[in-house]
């Protein structure tokens, strides 16, 4: 059973709505009108709402479309400034409830550009006190197709959401991790490489890893995110600008950058803006690229977490809830869990955004909706994710310093050292030995004969080993 | 901002609850409990809830488990009914807002499997009019452990989806199929090797390709669905079945059997059911292949389709709604847009659903709810969406006799019919004489002087070369 | 620089060859002719030659066409007593170098069934001294298509190769770990969930999990494979069978199931055998399922022997070679890391085949090369790494018992076995305290007064919490 | 049966080798060790070796060590002498047979690195007519490490692969569209949204699409490929450095820049640099972007060649090669099917590319060979295929300018221009009209009364429609 069926029961009054189609029963109190109630009856799939995020980035085109327009002479200062209105209590999301569509619909969002443009005419003519004054298509959606505005929303959509979620989210996860890295840059402890025990670093200096994988992800973000920036509108139907000002495209471009402070601008090739999508591809591999380096951070964090007892123990985490329903007081390292899971929830959307990027025909791409929605998707779950994960978790971390101290100690691969002096060959027969008869390595170094107690402990210098600056 | 935050607004009045960790407020009109609410604050990521058919399988278990309980002498009759009846609401979906927990969790599901213990117990208390009179963990939760109960109410969730949902769709998509397969066994039109001119095929025996598909997938499903029967209850914590009585895994199964139908058994290998999902990622490679084919019959329906005058147009599909916002008139194929976006979707799910089932380590994996919900959301687009397509789109196809015909007679690949009579080369200098001068291929192999008139005649019959029985 | 061009230059000599479209200067000491010599200049691309297991299931299709056609008396008896001898020695392997084409080709195939034809023509005519006697379309192909040729190549070839290297490469590792796992029955550890410390099990049980994935694996394997006993031999160009008699389809799949043992029959759809690629893509799901599991098991066999000092260490893994060029006497887990980057290939050429099999248009899916080139890897890479992990890791695998004792004895979570005697929450305020205190877990049992000495030795007991049978 | 295997049949002559675990035998005219051949026996996994590209880059990195080592005084001018000139044999494609190791060994690549300074060594050696002077650990690896050498090499290797191959193919391909785009810029053609029939547009705009997709793609990429200029070099073990000179890493970078002109640099955090492979899966996402691009391409050129008769004919393609082995005279759109095949590839290997980025464990992510063979596999792709298609393909496009206008002609869809004269709704009427009746657009314009024969005339001029500047 789709989404509309139960809310349908609640909605008893009906109003007479048509289209070039013919008539349609709209619930009486929602300002959608025909061609909505049609891909509701039609598309009766799934759970998946086309997300707010596009309708409101859809508000935001419709409002700087209809300034365009008037500034072209081609609509009246009375009904922009009714289209402006409801653009912005759209906006506000005062009717969120009345975009009630599912992604699963027409390729090209047409459903969704109809849906704001009757939602927007509507309300506009009540605003304005009038009947059948504004038209949806004629008026709303002047001098537009979905084909230049559903892409154009999808940009807005993505890029806002970057803004206001997902980059203050890495920025303030980094910030975390920067003080974790200085309060630990001394506290020397053993490396790990094969999962097995490597020559020793301080764990600011690991966390130092995860530092800067968090910003190489922000730069890479932030750079692909540019691309976003390049507006299919002004294509209209298949990017020749039919029924469009030549000059539509940037007036609504940069009517977009006053409302959103983002430095927009209308595509130079409006047949790529159209039919191509290598551009949210793109941005979507830098979220690729995090989610693989926020997988590898929410490992490292639940394994050096792991124990309490029989793990690796060198960290402890926040004990946030009760981690078993049947073994009591264990605590488990959960936001890594929620983490690991949303990395590949986002590896699992790359996929499908490729490949639906990949099967435009001509001059359209009609998997519009499924790209948007997995993007926005993607975006809000590394968003939120990494805000959970850096509260509830991150900052939450302390090193158990004796267990750090005592892994370290015992380290077989502290022989590396020995390389420059002694050689490769020797330094291993050393260490081998030390492992056959689990003896202490400095045991083993001077039962070999190739140096002597004192020169053992001068080359052997964890401190000196990590190469602090 | 998560799911929960704008909830809470509504929700003014609260009661303290408590857990092992500690206190918690708790909306006062909620059955849910402290861990309920720890994790929702604790996780405020994404807008994807724990499906409700994990829920609904959820309380089938819980109501399985206090009759083989009380069977086996630990829980007593009184409390078995309270539950009961707690967990038929549940299943009936009276109680769905009490469960509010979203997908991003930990890994083990155990706080969905203590949000149902907890609303389990307390509606219980309150049908049986007592308080504090059954436990979440000791009585609900009972010979019972997250680690077994979450995968098992995977299993009976995706089970109970195929049955619910995909299979009818499929039988209902498969019979649309079969009668338009009869309705044009007899007509004649090219076939389309390489997107170029082939030999004919009838229409029927171009659809009976189609309806194969729809059979092969059903056969395939229904095959790797019979892995889902096997369930992980009775291995508690780590799989070794500690705190439950050797025989309770069997006795639920049974028990859930009677419940619902379906033939559900303990798994003989309890290890193996809490940490590995191999069986989920077989059966989600048959979703994959339904999603492979329905990508390539929508692609076909709407290739045939196209035009409505410069392209194919074999085929008319129903016009259910205006194409176009700017265009007016436009008909637009979009079932198959949603189709295709579907199955977009579902291969990006099973590129999350294979992952997430190769992170498990030692005892359990801990990527299930992205699993379920990956898996589920296949179920249901696929389910949905097939249903939408066979009756919006292909109950209505209709052939263009017309154009059949003029397409099939023009063709080229006619001449493959002389092979044996003349032989490959010979032929294929008839082909390209005609595609050269523009000729029809009769007048073309005449001209070659390789065969007489009557024998063109007598040898090129489409009629016989598409072999109907 | 494509492949070709580096051989080229070892290959002075040409004779010309023609074919429909004009001549070719083709190598002299080759058998191929001008069909495949054109391929390699117009396709000179990657490295990737089409795998000689299709070019050996070629022959067979080829021999087992022969002796059909013969049968049904369009072939004489000598040309076909000439091609089966070519094909037995192609088969041999006595020619591999003279199928010089890559995967990057025809998505048909068709220059590869052109190459076999080509080949086996031309070898034939040795056979027999004589000259353009067997004609490679009028013989070797006589009642086939490419379009129904390559996919029953692609079946033959991957049936054949599951039976070959896949299946045995899985009984023989199988077999080891049901043999560790009764070595280990009795072995009490500590389970992990969560990467925490939970409740014991026995190491036995344990490997039993991973045994059991195993044959798991086969029999999804085995299942999904019956498909691929299905050829769409016998649709040649569209699946109508033109130039086919109507029993040529069934007559070749006996004769290969003399030639090879394995149970072929002949599709009863054709129109979907040669469009479809639905039971290759379950098929592969198969292979992700086993892949999952090999990551599983490699991560847990890796992690367990991490150490050997500062790790878990509860396991030995063969130290088969110098694992550092710089650490001297590392060990490495190196088999667990080729078997990892195996599966993450394989997850990858489970994309790539689901992707391309959704790619059908009309009367052929034209992505037949890189479908079977990843089904090949996939399965090739799974064999040979599995029996390397086996012989070189699995094999040799041994327990370290100190260390697996003494990590059990730390657990706190053997408290769980106290929850049917005091409940859920009081069991967990023991642990918390051990937990605090740094004590046993009996000192804080004692502590807060819930049991006696006597009570706690009684219920807890790690070797009846395993519930060995 | 491994690759290795059947080399070894022709290797009949030993000599014993060594290393620290013991002796190997080593085929007699092959300059690798014993861990190389060690590697040989432990891995006969598959046939895919580690790439040359690899190989390549890392003597260029070993020349580049040498040379920085003798700057700092730790290595003899002779030494370095006899290594670089090893180096630049290697370089040469002198000694390719001599690194005979697969992808699928250590996942630090530590095998093939120590190949690599077992070659240089024993090579060394000759060249200076010594025995064991240069030692492959000491000398040829000194200051190095694999975990630091080979992500060196991976990044000079794709890097390399990137200028030597993609660019100039993309950069070629680029301008044929440019020419085409020239050349027609003025043909006037039906636009088809949705596959049906849409607004007009040029053929030359058309094409200016696809051209504009290779440019983002080269923005994109080399955008992206800047990241690859960050080099692993100075990190060593675990990015402490340590056994290396503080300096080293810039002083390899600046000697690898000398050697190559591309502008390495020494990575400012060598614990990212080890463990994350992040910059590898946005560059890889990049490559997607681009096989996204030619996907839709490629897909449009064979369906815009589609027929020739019963297809939709606008263009023309080269004939490359007889399309059929059954069909004679049959053409197909091979470089299209190559092309798409190869796309498909290459999403498949960015799933491994980013689930394998995924997959590091604290100081090293060891799954760096299947990263490194996947990547380059799909530049080597796209370079290849790129090319092919262009020259065997889109070089050799032409217009059908008879059909073109035809289709053109027949189009209901002109009736948009009508929208701002008349509005949406009377437009839409008119177009249903004509659908219906079978009619011209014009015919149907006049009989609804909306308009004039002398307005129709004036409003619907195609050539104002796609607005040329």
């Amino acid at each position: 059973m789709g989404l509309s069926d139960k809310e349908e029961v609640k909605n008893m009054e009906y109003r007479i709505e048509r289209d070039t189609i013919g008539e349609m029963k709209v619930p009486a109190d929602k300002y959608w009108g025909a061609q909505t109630q049609r891909s509701r009856e039609n598309f009766r799939i799934g759970q998946e709402r086309m997300p707010l995020e596009v309708t409101y980035a859809f508000a935001q085109l419709k409002k700087a479309a209809a300034i365009a327009n008037t500034e072209l002479g081609k609509l009246s200062e009375e009904k922009k400034e009714a289209i402006v209105q409801a653009c912005d209590e759209v906006i506000d999301g005062k009717w969120d409830e009345h975009f009630p569509l599912v992604v699963w619909q027409t390729g090209s969002g047409t459903q969704s550009n109809m849906n704001m443009n009757e939602v927007v005419a509507r309300r506009g003519n009540e605003i304005a006190e009038k009947e059948k004054w504004i038209h949806p298509n004629d008026d709303v959606n002047m001098s537009q197709s979905s084909n230049d505005t559903f892409p154009t929303a999808m940009h807005i959509a993505a890029y806002t959401a970057v803004e206001k979620n997902l980059k203050p989210a890495l920025a303030q996860f980094r910030n975390t991790l920067e003080q974790k890295e200085k309060e630990y840059m001394d506290l020397i402890k053993i490396g790990r490489t094969h999962l097995q025990d490597a020559t020793p670093l301080t764990l600011g200096q690991e966390i130092s890893g995860w530092r800067k994988m968090v910003e190489r992800s922000v730069e890479m973000i932030e750079q692909s995110q540019e691309y976003l920036l390049s507006l299919a509108i002004g294509g209209t139907a298949v990017g020749t600008g039919i029924n469009a000002d030549p000059s539509f495209g940037d007036k609504v471009a940069k009517q977009l950058e006053v409302q959103t402070g983002y430095a927009f601008y209308s595509s130079p090739n409006k047949f790529h803006a159209l039919t191509s999508h290598d551009e949210i591809v793109y941005f979507h591999g830098a979220l690729k690229a995090l989610a693989a380096d926020m997988m590898k951070i929410a490992n490292d964090v639940r394994w050096l977490a792991s124990g309490p007892r029989s793990g690796i123990g060198e960290l402890s985490i926040p004990a946030n809830e009760p981690g078993s329903s049947i073994m009591p007081g264990k605590v488990n390292p959960t936001q890594s869990e929620a983490m690991t899971m949303i990395a590949s929830q986002v590896f699992g959307n790359d996929a499908t955004v490729g490949f639906a990027a990949s099967q435009g025909n001509f001059e359209l791409n009609v998997f519009k909706p499924v790209i948007i929605y997995n993007v926005l998707q993607s975006i809000r779950l590394l968003g939120d994710g990494i805000r959970s994960f850096d509260e509830k978790c991150a900052a939450g971390l302390e090193a158990n310093r004796d267990v750090i101290k005592q892994l370290m100690e015992r380290s077989l691969m502290l022989v590396t050292a020995l390389n420059p002096y002694i050689g490769y060959e020797k330094a291993a027969e050393i260490a081998k030995l030390a492992h056959k008869e689990g003896s202490t390595l400095k045991e083993a170094a001077i039962k070999t004969g190739y140096l002597t107690e004192e020169q053992y402990d001068e080359w052997i210098d964890p401190a000196k080993m990590v190469n602090l600056p």
